[in-house]
């Protein structure tokens, strides 16, 4: 059996082993009342999440490869838990000020794949704030502080994200998605990285990637999700923020195809191979840089 | 007196003529139930509003002059009226296609300023969506459908915006802020332009820029919103996407100066002349191109 508790915050593996009864894994969190859900978005129009009072979440940019940073945090819980989903290296000084500036306790720097356009930030900041444990998924192969899997729950406070494995861009990909529970955010967020994109999805031609595998990834563990869910993925490069399910399953170019046709899309793409890759995918097998080495005083 | 009546949507000048009652302005238009209000976010924390069903906004990105352009609509109006801030000719045509996707009629493309960065995209969306009109401030100097000035209003729907004045970068720059009104967007919105931008602020070196008047206009209408207003700027360079007004207050590098330091500040700031004010500036000065020449059949 495995548990995982530091800070004051939990990460554990419910579809294996559960050690506490839902909603109440630590008694030490503030339980929150269920938000009142008059708030609710119109299917396919909404773009932003109905939050609790208890509940931040930020979007961040990283300009050269596109790519789209998450915090989330429970302000209500007296540490101020907070996780970032997909960090850049060359973002990290911005991102540790904010999470400074808003009084945050980074707990988790996470991935939802092994990327090939950036270094992920997760190494940079382990060095720089100290207690961060990396997270990334056990079909990734790679590296980190704790290894997840599907179905199992993540959390920073009450908030949890549950992990649900994407593979297709890599055999590794997962999506996180906030929880379906009353204290949780609604609508829901699914973090997609590469497997799902606005309007577009990975490739599939390298580390493991499989346009069949990618297909039934989306629309088993994605396109089931409620229709006003929202998607954030790992990049884009259009200059759209955000997305819905809903929005998604009518006007993906691609995933709203059969699967046939996708998978010959996605074979003829014909991308130049990833100016990154050679430096990337080596740094983030270990979460972008090796545990620092203790110094002695 | 002036008034402006057309697609189902108003926009008139409140502060000099008011035709009809608060919330009562067109009595086609569905007047919403005051939305409930335990989902405020504490200070300084969250970054999206908590919108009613009826509202929509999405938030959209230019690469190359780091422009964030926003869509407001009230899709719970029939004809789901919408409105576009600070569009880019370069990104009409992706504006365009998700306003069809979305089901919105496209109403108004505003702009906080004359931008000397890049060519507005109001005259493309004028030529390329019938009914359009395009809306800047009086003191602009610049020409448009419709002029605005201290304490306008502008609706879509139910969905309004008010006019505040931010002089400083440019002498004719404003602010358009969500409407403080129970059937409004919780926390508030404010829409800065060049005024206020995340941990910064526009240059004031030309096109009647004053530091003078640029700490004047922040200090008097923007940091007097509520802390929890959202500040959505017209461009950020570092990959933030939101602040707010009590974050701003406590953490911009130069508005928290006092007001000798900060005209130092901007002062000193030895930026390049811009790259695109030779282009830009002329032809945002007729909102980016002069209305299209009607056709005849």
């Amino acid at each position: 059996m495995s548990k995982f508790h530091h800070l004051g915050v939990s990460l554990f593996n419910c579809n294996k082993f559960c050690l506490f009864p839902s909603n109440n894994f630590c008694s030490s969190f503030t339980i929150a009342k269920p938000p009142i859900k008059n708030h609710r978005f119109q299917m396919g129009f909404h773009t932003t999440p109905s939050h609790a009072s208890k509940y931040l979440f930020r979007q961040l940019f990283e300009k050269d490869s596109s790519t789209y940073t998450y915090l989330l945090a429970d302000v209500s819980h007296p540490q101020k838990p907070a996780l970032l989903i997909d960090p850049v290296d060359k973002t990290v000084d911005r991102d540790v000020s904010l999470i400074h500036e808003l009084g945050l306790k980074l707990v988790y720097a996470m991935n939802t794949h092994v990327h090939a356009d950036h270094v992920t930030g997760t190494g940079l900041l382990k060095s720089k704030v100290p207690g961060v444990k990396s997270v990334i998924s056990k079909a990734s192969s790679a590296k980190a502080d704790f290894l997840v899997d599907s179905g199992d729950k993540i959390f920073v406070g009450d908030l949890f994200l549950e992990v649900r494995p994407t593979p297709g861009h890599t055999a590794g990909c997962v999506t996180y998605v906030t929880g379906d529970d009353p204290n949780q955010l609604e609508p829901r967020m699914a973090f997609t990285g590469d497997a799902l994109l606005i309007r577009g999805c990975g490739r599939t031609d390298f580390q493991g990637g499989s346009s069949a595998e990618l297909y039934k990834s989306v629309h088993s563990q994605i396109f089931t999700l409620p229709e006003q869910t929202l998607v954030y993925p790992a990049h884009d490069y259009k200059g759209f923020v955000v997305s819905t399910v809903g929005e998604e399953k009518q006007y993906n170019p691609r995933l709203t195809k059969d699967e046939e046709t996708f998978k010959g899309i996605m074979e003829n793409l014909k991308l130049a191979y990833p100016k990154m890759i050679d430096v990337a995918v080596p740094a983030n097998m270990v979460c972008g840089l090796q545990d620092p080495v203790p110094t002695t005083v």
